[in-house]
């Protein structure tokens, strides 16, 4: 394969938000086929197409199953489950299009290694920094116009110029996309400003709000978590792309600019209020991990770690049929 | 005054959980008045008196008032609010009893000084391992019958044999005490089990379950939690009376092989279930400030500190009208 306009078939696995923003728009430019967890979205999405509101207005027309021995062929796949799915859903899709280019887009590191260990697919890595809200199986609004940055996985040694392809069909789609030789400085970046913001967030259960950069509220602790990870990744011979405190100065002064009644829920948070398992093993989790190996110390990342995993736990645990006031 | 037996009347200062069994109980061998928050609350106990459940049963009969210039006499004054009411409670106390020694049961470091501020009263500290549940305004049901220790406060050279007193005073009404010379290491290793186990508890909404002494779950946070208040101590000059780590061990293995539903709910986990203001800042908030006074890093409990207070502040803030999903 080479030379412009390879990629006419798209195949995105998981149609939560960013999955569904990322089928209805590449709709538009190519042939698009959405796996779905539940047979009953799919049909939906056959019948009905994908409505897509906000800041863009269309219905996408697109193909949808549930059952991944029944998608037609594709020449990327996108793969935009939650990382927490990732595992069982990479499993799913091991052996099928043996030539396609795959695209992780998970929050956190490794999602690649992941996919990897089920196909031996040339790998994309994209961070997104775009975000909306699925108001049904097939209606997504699109909010935040922000763009998703992609660079080729070194271990598979993608092309650059397939990474270029796929960025120019994702801007073409009218969704915003930027091409990286190396991801690695923004995905940690990412890692770190969420390992920070969606802890803290999860575990104060608050919004992305001003007390987030208020030196007599969180700041303090935003910063420690940030300044553990910033320095795991200075250990890893990782150069950041962007400094993590000043994304969480900056976010947090555009929501107070912006509209007073608005306040980012990072997807954590929504985890939590839903009583969902979080993605914090592939976040903070993933800090601790990456400074066992380089021998850094993260007393606070491994906290809040342990603390939103306990967490997690509690919804299990259910209430003791016997409550006792402390002394 | 000399002798035995100067201790007549007793004044209970706050009618939550400790209070109530305090007076009830105080009520059989003292004249017992109580100061309540809500004026209905002393209605109801002057006219139906404080019933007592559970590892006692009986009704005691006692004064009581929500207006603290009707109190009638008392010799002890025992203040039984929770921290966070102490300073409102304590200025309402000023220029009372003068010739009262008073006692403080409040969780945490701090009370004793606090309320030397507004009267010269020799000082009592006390740390409670009793609990209970507050059924109604006039019934407390007593569970956990561990002792309440007692101590001279130094700063106000109150005589030892008033604390023995007090100490006689307490077991012969049913519940159980013991007088300290130096209750400072007893006060501290509460403190430090306290600002570990009320911390993890409130951020996790799990009780005192077995995973606070589970390795691959919450213990490792627990212990550097209470590694870092051992470091406070150390540099303070404290010997701790126990140990806290082996005290979260015990708690949680009685509460395992005693009752298979029961589990301990720490007095911020309640606070944090009824969206009331925790006592964070007298307990964990505790070892923060002693922490920078003898110049000691206590990285973990300064940020659970104020991920607590921030997720107090998440009550006050309600959930934003617009909800994004993040990316």
């Amino acid at each position: 394969m080479d030379g412009a306009q390879q990629i006419q078939r798209v195949c995105v696995i998981g149609a939560g938000t960013i999955g569904s923003l990322l089928a209805g728009h590449l709709s538009r430019v190519a042939e698009v086929s959405v796996l779905t967890r539940r047979a009953e979205q799919a049909t939906r999405l056959e019948r009905d197409g994908l409505s897509v509101s906000g800041k863009s207005e269309f219905t996408g027309r697109l193909r949808a199953t549930a059952d991944a021995a029944e998608l037609p062929a594709f020449d990327l796949g996108i793969i935009a489950v939650k990382a927490t799915d990732l595992e069982h859903v990479a499993g799913g899709l091991s052996g099928l299009a043996p030539g396609a280019t795959m695209m992780t887009i998970q929050n956190g590191l490794g999602a690649e290694e992941l996919v990897a260990r089920h196909g031996d697919w040339p790998l994309i890595s994209a961070v997104t920094f775009m975000s909306g809200t699925r108001h049904s199986d097939v209606h997504v609004e699109y909010e935040l116009d922000t763009a998703t940055w992609l660079g080729p996985w070194a271990p598979t040694a993608t092309p650059m110029t397939t990474v270029e392809e796929v960025a120019r069909l994702i801007n073409a789609s009218g969704l915003r996309a930027e091409a990286f030789a190396d991801l690695v400085p923004a995905q940690w970046s990412k890692l770190i400003f969420n390992s920070a913001v969606n802890s803290v967030s999860a575990l104060t259960e608050l919004p992305h709000v001003a007390l987030f950069a208020d030196e007599d509220a969180l700041a303090p602790v935003v910063r420690a978590l940030i300044d553990e990870g910033k320095a795991v990744a200075a250990a890893a011979g990782v150069e950041l792309y962007e400094d993590p405190w000043e994304m969480n100065v900056l976010a947090v002064a555009r929501g107070e600019t912006n509209r007073s009644d608005y306040a980012h829920v990072p997807s954590m948070l929504e985890d939590v209020r839903a009583r969902r398992r979080t993605e914090v093993d592939f976040i903070a989790g993933a800090v601790v991990r990456e400074a066992a190996r380089v021998g850094v110390e993260v007393p606070v990342t491994a906290a809040v770690h342990r603390l939103i995993r306990g967490r997690e736990a509690s919804w299990e645990l259910g209430r003791p049929a016997h409550v006792r006031v402390a002394s």
